[in-house]
This record gives structure tokens, C-alpha cells and sequence, in this order.
């Protein structure tokens, strides 16, 4: 398979180069840019020095030579591509938020302040989020060629940790609350003064409190998972460290799940409250024992992103708070992997007819 | 004013000692160890060198040759110095959980494994958190020798941003969230796995998730600034930075201050939505109007750690949630200052009638 | 006093900004921008909030408001202003390299790529290094209006570790290796891609090799410490800290001053070896023994950029290598107190009669 | 091939096993520890969750199951491992300083304090730096069992920017001196204050100057470089990031390869230095050319560790002063890969006739 990446100078575009180039189905990959066209990828990006080697083409050419493509592109830039390559027949796997909202126009526009340019390509796309779409995946892909909407790094992130309570029945009324900390990573590689190191070294701050864009493809995705609307409230951070997404989930629970009354003065740890939480957390195992990607930790043991950094997986512990109504998820990914690239090529080899972790096997290291 | 530290060598206790040698009504420091007893402060700090010179003396001696006691030492430890101050009849400043639960030695004993000491002590004693008892550490301090609780870290910095919608009546029901990131000076002195820089920089990790002390303490807090039980839930993070806690609160409004059904889809921001939070923001600012270390940010902007470090500063940034029902407040304290040292100094200024300022008027640098 | 600070937006324009808030001689600031004329420090430094409040005004009503004049601007901007400054009778203290090589206008145009504006200004100008020129900028001042050309960051790091070898006749043949490591705050307020996050942090890397314009004004100030011309080789590295300079100095050992011969293996420590080093770092005690700012340090420590971080002093620890030829003394900085800003306001001290160290007498914290 | 890495708890022997297992040539591992036999790995390691999953055994019992042996334990405490793989006629890879001094034990002794153990195992042993020994290693190990006495991580950072100089006679009379910097992980997986978080964030400091057991194990590597003695001066550096040594090597120049005499004021960058510098590296590159993981690099950038992480690459930039004089060398590696576990398993390759490259493929990301 040649691989194509339109997009492949930015954060996400050369996170996929750097996982395709380790992919024993990949033999060849055709690099597009329209900023540094012309240019070399390894004398953009040194650390590849030695291992990728890549001439920065139209992205025309990159469709033209390719049997699947990546697009890293900022929101709207793509659509020509993906047209492009449904007429070529191949798959388009898009990393921007163009396919993420389906037939739903509306609210992409409302909170990307842009039409769809050929909304009939909506037909051919499908949400990338294997654990809850891998079979519609498939399906669609059996038809013809497929558009992958690859999803946000931090719906991602949030709607892992969710889905088995959804699904499972075991979350109450009430608001899911998402509150997330992220990388620098995750504000790509232009230079701003909200990533200039003096700035945001050594701090921990939110940002686009109320207002973040995510929070409507995160709605989706969870009504989707719930067969319902989930209210949610979700709230962004940016943490000074490389890579990673920590989400720590505020999930009501159903009566039947409590270990408590919503009442009264926090309690310390009992054995009541473990025993209830050790269900809990044996149904998140259970619902995730067939994913290759997600790891649901031991009890005792709480999600960290330092290990899961460079890897495609999604850390997940689970807890109780003090009364005993409310679970607490936390989860870890990989902002750049999981988050992205690594999710992109999960789907790749899922269109593809590829072992699902072809390509990210690697093991995290712990720093 | 001879001012005595005991357990100096500690990260809050050596804290306590940088800004005292700063202050201008401290004429002299007395530092107190129990490790450390017979070394200078100056050759455990090499920071200190040429500003602060002092030998590490027994606590005994610390009290008396002191006109006001500050302890910084594990729980349960400083009881006898507490007694020895309030039979001197001078002031005991405790940073540790002994004196803030008052007579609620059930619940200190529930969460700390340990009966209280000297229970008597608690009729001198009074939770040191100043915008909120401020006339009741004057009041007490006017009948006698005072000991005063020293909050704890977390407690400051959630509890300020929560009190002006307990106070004025803007909370609704449902539990209040406090989740909360720590810079790792929150873990003291003592190397530890979780402290080594291998294991804990550039990673974010929450960690006594619905099991950590501060939970029954800032419940007991909110209590007081609602008059009544406020439901609760906290969970606390380990960030890679070295000082300050950001507290991202969640709080469900009443039904008169919401902008919007919690039902339906994320809305994006809207001017009726600003509207709504303007009027949010000014109570915030006109409750906090005369408090001189509480920042109401401008409308706009977020609380962050790094622009309060080493100042005795709250800042607070006040946001709605995409449905309008739920108030996010953000505040950023310094841990080891407003949430420790600082703290205890402002109450020492308290009781001793000096300026509230005296000794903290430090500009926090943005690096 | 009124002083002025032209360029109050950048990073040491800030530093500026910041030290002389806190400084007990200065009753009021006016503040100069170019880029921000009209806007308030306060909403672009939200970290002053509630301390420094104030307009940004044009350059020149900075100069008619104020008793003093502080320019932290791009090289070759501030020249109009010191010639007002120097024509209305008041100091000019510029952290530019303007005024740092005196008459020699061919080595400044060498390196920094353009003339003298006014090249008349030298002769009421100084190298504002005190360690060094105390005595000469006083004798200036006392014959009317001075314009100190403020050393740079790495040079005045360098230079005061390498003075008392110099001017006690220590150092032998040979050149002098200046090995040093700033933070990112070096690098200015304006984002680039070395100074995004991503990018510099958890890496270190040297820049400038052979090539940093600090060479010239190190070389020159080495040249007047020693009388003669000293051979000098420097290289900068970017290291992932907000603030410090660490400068690792090899100075080979004159032969009275050697504890072996150059060549043979590496020999463990020795007694023999420390003798001779206590020897020297007692020479090096006694030549700044009444240096407000210069710490040498207890034998057997070593500088750290952390322990002078927000300080104004330059810490200095000396050692021999393993053959016993070659002194290697560490100074560590405060790159943007020492380093600009703090030695600044050092010099408008001396300028103006004020005790050397008012405004900055804040005692060091560890972190 | 089965692999046993004993010492696998500390963060090198983990290193080992996280790269072994990807190893296309190792079908399976055996762990062993003496602190935590009869533990799992995975369960100190949680990043190594779902991939790697092993019984941590006592050493004997690694011994006789494997084909290879790692050994990462304290210094003197392998020996009897070594002994027994060489009974039993397999390779013995030792990460400690053991096997690194061949037969000079005097010197050994004089910097770690203790003899060896059993003398006669030196016989087998040869020093694993493959860049300079590649041949002898297969020469040995053509001959029987093999005991790899791997280089330590400042040796094989300095060593490989200098060898080239030293073999192709451009470096002139007068100590070289390697001025580095490694990233935390070097102090090892015990916490200690040196590497507390709060004390080594945000600084830089240097230790052990003029005493690290790394210099007599340079010295000597350089004195097989150049066939005769090279005086050394080498200062280690801590810099607040997880992975990495930058080295930074300061090279006398023969005669016949300077640019400028040693006398004289830095002059800026030329043409004509340029020129010179170009036909150096242009030497450094030739000399390389077949190595796979020597990567020098283009002309006008610098080394840096943030480039080589996780992989197994030295990237060498070359510099000259301005004064033409000195060579100014820098390297990066990954003192946890090409320093300790990477260059461990290049030499299992190089023993069994794997490719060298053999589960060292990673391809570096920038952050």
C-alpha cells in the first residue's frame, strides 16, 4: 500500500508519518503540503534524519499517487480531497472536524462558522471512533470507498471513559461533567503566546471555558452512545507537558448503582464502597475485553498520561467519590496518538483489512 | 515581634521563614527542628545563604523565646507546643489539620486515624481562613491567646471561589465539583516515587480520587459559608509544575441565575449567555470588593497558576457552561502561599494588628 | 522619584516594571510603549493585576515625566531617548547593547550589523557591571547625566566568576571556556518556534555556536578584568527553565596554582586536591567579601540556577578538575534579575545614592 | 532466542525489556530481581499493562533459561551472573562498570572502591562500544562466550563526537573538554533530593565536578582513539527533562585545521570559516558514513536531545569558536537507549548476527 499524508508539516500530519513509516502493510509514502511544497520533510522535522526521507508535494499529486490518504488540514481546507479521492475510489481518512458531525450541517456551522462544501459527501463518512463504530465502519467500507471523520483528541478521551456507563445503564440523571487536561502538543506547531514556553511552563490553566468545540462533538458522540441526549458540561486545560489528554469524568449514577445517599458529610474509604466500585469497574473490564486499545486498570491504580505517551492506548481507572452516587473516570491518552494520528491509522486498518494494532505495537515507556 | 518556627525545614515551614524574613514587624526569627536540631537553616537551604542565618533549635526553645509560634509539623505532633504557647499566652499558628475541625473530633479522627491530644485546645481555636472568619479570629483574639487552623491547601483555593454563590444565594441543588490540580511541592520535602521527576513530569495524574483528607475539611467550610450541607465531590491532581492549585468548580445554578433548560444541545457562546455571566462576575467582584488578596479577573481571561506564584493571591475567573446551568468558577492560588505560608502570616498580621499585607506584598511575576 | 521605563511590555521591561514597584525610593512609575501605546500594563500582564496599574504612553512623555530612565528595546532604537535623557539632565539605564562597547563603534557595527546613531553619547556612558565598575560610575555621575549601558545576561554571569582568577593572577595560558545554559525567558516575550513549548522543552540544545554576539562584550570585559587581552571561547545553550543562567567556566591554572601535572590519567579526589581548591575559593570569598550581591558558596556545593531564581545575586562555586590544571568555577544567575533587569535597578542604586541593594532584597526561594 | 535481563526493575533493565520486546529475533524474556522476585512486572510498570507480562525470578533461574543474559545491577554485583553465563557458554551484557576497565583493575579500585570479583573474567570481556570495536567483538566472540562491558552514557555521548577528530589528526596538543548535560533518568528509579521534583525542575545544576567515575572510563576510550593519551577534562551537568545528554566538546585544532590564530578579539562569522567548518564536518560525515546510528547532521544546526528520544541515534553537529581555533563538537543521544539499554541490544545483535539494527528501528518524534 502507498500512503498518502496532505497536511504531513504540521503536529498531526507528521505524527502519521512518523507511525506509517513503522508499518509493516505501508510500502511507500507520498507527502503533501501546500506551505512548504517543494520542501523536505526531514529538514523541516531533523528527528527524522536517517529514517524518512520525503519530497513536499501538491496535494493533487499525493491523491493522484496514493491508495489511501491522511488529511491534516485546518477545518474546510480538505473537501476537495476527499471528493477527489471518492471519485478514485479509495479511502480518506480526515483528521479535521469536516466529517465528524455527519448530515448535522447545522451544527457544524454554528460553532465552525462554515458551510459544508459538498455535503453529499456525507454519504460516504462515518465517525472514526473504532469501540463504537468499528462494525459501521466496516459496513460502509463493504459498500465503496469511505470518507473517516477521525474524531477530536478530547471526545476521544472523554467518550471512552463514558460509554460502558452509558451503555450499561448505570448512569443516573444529572449532567456528565468532563474535565480535561491536555498537552501543549494539542495546540499544533504554530508558535503563540499561549504556547511560548515562559508562558505556559510551570502553570495549569483552562481555556475556552463554555465555548470550547469539542463539546458538540462530544454531545453526539455520547447521545449517540446513550440512544438519547446526555447533558454534558466539559471544560479544557492546558498542563505543561508534551503529550497527553487527562479526562476525569463526573458520571451520576443510577439509583441501583449507589453505594450511598447524596447526603451527609463525605465518608472516608470503607469496604462497602470498594466492594460497589469493584463492580463497577469489573463491567468496564468486561464491556472493553475485546479492545485491543483500551486498558482498564487495575483497582488501587489511577490513569496517568506519562504511561501511555507515543502509544494508542486509553488508559481507564475507575472511582467512587466520598457519597457514593457519583462515578469518577479517569482516562489517559495520547493526545497525538490515540487523540489522533494513532487513531487515523486504527482506522486505516480497519478500512484496509489490517490487524488492528498493524503499526502500534509499540510499548510505552514510562518517561 | 520575635516570631518562632517550628519544623522549619520543611517545604512550609522554610516558606514561612522566607516571607517572616521579609516582614516588617518581625524583628527576629527563632526556627525550631526535630530532625534538624544543632544545623543552620542556611546550610539546609542553600537559598537562604546571605539572607537568613539561624541555628535549629529544640521546639521547647522556640516557644520561649517567642512572641508569636508558627508549626509546620505532621499532625498530631504539634498539640504540646499548642498547649505551651496558650499557657505563655502568645499565638500558636498551626499549618497542619490539628485545630480545623473544632469540636468535631469525630470526624478528624475518622479521617486522620487519631484522637485529638488535648481536646480542651479547641476552645481557643478557630479555622484560619480570613474572608470568611475574619471577625471571629478578632473576636477570639480579643479574649485571649488564639490558635488558629491553618487551612489546608486545597480548601483555600475551592472554598473562595465557591463562597459568594453560597453566600448569595446563587447555587441551585446538586452536589458542587471541585476538581483540582497541585503543583508537587503539595507533597512536602520527602523524596518519594510519586515526587521523582522520572515519574511525574510531563504527565498529569489524579491520585486519592474520593479519598483525600482535605474532602470532610472543605465540606465543613462550605457548610459554614451555606448554612447548611452543601453536597460535594473533590478530586485531586498531581500537575508537573512546582507551586500553585488550580481549582476548576463546578456548581450548579439556581434556577434564577441559569441562561438556558439543561436539556438540549450545547449552545455556542451567545451575548444573552454573556449577559448572564456579566452580572455572575460583578457579584463575584462586589463580594470580594474589599478583600485584599482576591483577584475577580477581567471578563474574558482565565485564572492561572503561573500568574499568582509566590503571592498571596486568589485569582478567580468566573464562566458558564455551554447549557447556562452550571457555574464554572476557576481560582488559582499559590499552594505554598495562600494555601500555607502566606496564609498563616496574613492571620498572624490579623492578630497582631499589623496591616493585612504586612510581609505579603510581593508582585507575582508571570515567570 | 519618578522613573521611566520605555519598553515596559517586553520581558525585561516587565522584570523592570516589577522590581521597581517594590523598590522603597521610587513613588511613582511611568510607563512607555511603542507597540502598546495607549493600552494598560495591567490587562497585558494580568499577573499585575491589583498591584501595578498603568498606562502605556509614548516614549517621549516618558522622558518628560521622569527622574530616571530605564530602555529595554530592540538594539539601536533607545539612542534618541538617551540623547533627551542625557540633554534634560537625567540617567539613562539601558539594557540594549547600545552603550556596552564604548567608543569601540567597529566591533558593536561588526556584530550587530549597524552604526552609532549618536556616537557622541559614549562619553557620558559606563558598563554598568558594579563588581567591576563601581568606582567608575560613580566618578561619571558625579560630573553630570550617566547612560549605563547595562551588561548582558551571559556576560555578567561569565565575567564575575571569571574576575578574581583574572585579577589575582590564577589564571595561566591558554583560552578560557565559557560553557553556558539560559531559560526561555531569554528569548523575549515574542513567540518563535525554538521557544514553543513542544520544541524546548524536555531538550536541551546549544544555539549561536561560534556566533553569538555576547562574545565580543564578554571578550572586551575579560580584556579590561585582565589588563590584556584574554583568549575566549563561548557557547550558549537553551535549557527548559523559565529563568536562569548556569555558566560552567574552565580556567586553565597559572602553575603556582596547580595541584599536578596536565597530563597523566584522571585521579580520584584527593586531599592534596582539596587543599588546593580551598585555597582558591578562599581567594575567591575574599575578593567579593564585601559584595552584596556575590555569593561563594560552602565548599563541596555546587550553583544552581534554581536557588537564585526572582534574586539579584550571582551564586559562584568553585572547583579543580581531575589533572588539577584547570579551575572550573559555575556561576548561576538570575538571567533576567542579575541578568537585566535587577542589575538595572542596581545601578540607578548607585546612580542615584540609594543603598545598592534597595528593591531588591527578596530572599531566594528553592523553587 | 530467549532473553533474560536481570536487574529488571531499575529504569535500565526496564529499558532492556521494554526494547526486547519488540525485538523481531527474541521470542521471549525472563526477568529477574533481587528486590522484587516473585512479583510481576507489569504491576511496577503499569505503562507496560497489556504488553509486556512477566514473573520476575531470582537470577540464578534467568541464567538458566536464557540464550542471552542483561545484567543491570549496582557495580560489583553481576560478577557471579557473568561467571555462570560464561560457564555455561552464552553472552553475558553487562550495563555496570564491571567489564569496562578490561584488565586495569588498579583504576577500577581507585574510582568504585572495590576489586573485582573474579579477575579472570576479563579474558572474555571487551568494551561494547561497537562505533570503535565492532571488530573485536566479533573477534571475541568468534572464540567463545562473550562479556560486554557496555559503555556508560556520558563515555558514549563524549566519546563518539571526539573519535573522529582524534583518528583523523585534527586535534592539536591541550585537554579536551566535554562539558554535558543528562536528563533525570540518569539518577536511576530510587528517589533521592537530587532528583525531588521541586529541587531539580526549572534548574540547572552540575555535579560531582572533577569527581564522576565517568572520567577515568572516557580518558581511557580516548586514549584508544588516539593511541596515546588524551588529557581530559569532563564537568556532568543535571537538566531538568527526562531523557538525554547533550555533550558539548570543545576540540584544540592541529595547526594545519584552524581558521584564525588563537590571539586576537571573536570575530564574527565568515565565509572563510565557514569553509573550514564545512570540510570538517564533511571529514566527521565520511567518517560515519556506514555507522546506522551516527547521524551528523546538516550544516547550520545543532544537536539536540529532544531530536533523539527513545531511539538509539548519536546526533553530532560541528561547530567552530571564533576564534578559528577550537572545534566545537556537539552530540545528543538517549542516555537511556544509545547510553544504557539501546546500545546494550545493538551489541546482542552484533554477538548473535542479528542486524544491527534489529529492534532499534524506532523512528525519533520531536516531542
Amino acid at each position: 500500500m502507498i500512503a498518502g499524508v496532505i497536511g504531513a508539516t504540521g503536529y498531526a500530519g507528521a505524527e502519521v508519518v512518523r507511525i506509517l513509516a513503522g508499518h509493516p502493510e505501508v510500502e511507500g509514502l507520498v507527502l503533501g503540503s501546500v506551505s512548504y511544497e517543494g520542501e523536505r520533510i526531514e529538514n523541516i522535522y531533523l528527528n527524522f534524519q536517517g529514517k524518512i526521507a520525503g519530497l513536499l508535494e501538491k496535494p493533487e499529486q499525493v491523491v493522484a499517487a496514493s491508495g489511501v490518504v491522511f488529511a491534516a488540514l485546518p477545518h474546510g481546507a480538505g473537501e476537495p480531497y476527499a471528493k477527489a479521492c471518492m471519485e478514485k475510489g479509495i479511502p480518506f481518512i480526515d483528521l479535521s472536524a469536516d466529517f465528524r458531525f455527519d448530515g448535522d450541517e447545522a451544527t457544524f456551522t454554528a460553532w465552525y462558522g462554515k458551510p459544508y462544501v459538498h455535503p453529499e459527501l456525507r454519504r460516504n463518512a462515518v465517525y472514526g471512533l473504532p469501540e463504537l463504530n468499528r462494525a459501521a465502519i466496516k459496513a460502509l467500507a463493504a459498500k465503496g470507498p469511505v470518507i473517516i471523520g477521525n474524531p477530536g483528541c478530547y471526545p476521544t478521551g472523554a467518550s471512552l471513559g463514558i460509554y460502558p456507563a452509558l451503555a450499561k445503564g448505570m448512569a443516573g440523571d444529572g449532567p456528565v461533567i468532563v474535565d480535561a487536561a491536555s498537552g501543549v502538543t494539542g495546540g499544533g506547531r504554530e508558535p503563540g503566546r499561549a504556547y511560548h514556553f515562559p508562558e505556559c511552563s510551570d502553570s495549569v490553566s483552562p481555556y475556552k471555558v463554555g465555548a470550547h468545540r469539542h463539546t458538540p462533538e462530544l454531545s453526539r458522540v455520547l447521545g449517540v452512545m446513550a440512544g438519547k441526549p446526555v447533558p454534558l458540561i466539559f471544560t479544557p486545560h492546558l498542563a505543561p507537558m508534551n503529550r497527553g489528554i487527562l479526562s476525569t469524568i463526573y458520571i451520576p449514577l443510577d439509583k441501583a448503582h449507589r453505594s450511598g445517599p447524596a447526603s451527609g458529610a463525605p465518608r472516608p474509604p470503607s469496604s462497602e464502597a470498594e466492594g460497589k466500585l469493584r463492580e463497577i469497574r469489573d463491567r468496564y473490564a468486561a464491556f472493553y475485553k475485546d479492545e485491543p486499545f483500551i486498558r482498564v486498570l487495575p483497582a488501587g491504580t489511577a490513569a496517568a498520561t506519562g504511561r501511555v505517551r507515543r502509544s494508542n492506548f486509553c488508559d481507564i481507572s475507575v472511582h467512587l467519590d466520598t457519597s457514593g452516587t457519583t462515578l469518577i473516570v479517569v482516562t489517559a491518552i495520547d493526545n497525538m496518538v490515540k487523540g489522533a494520528a494513532g487513531q487515523a491509522v486504527q482506522n486505516m486498518n480497519i478500512l484496509c483489512g489490517y490487524p488492528e494494532t498493524a503499526g502500534l505495537e509499540a510499548v510505552p515507556a514510562l518517561f
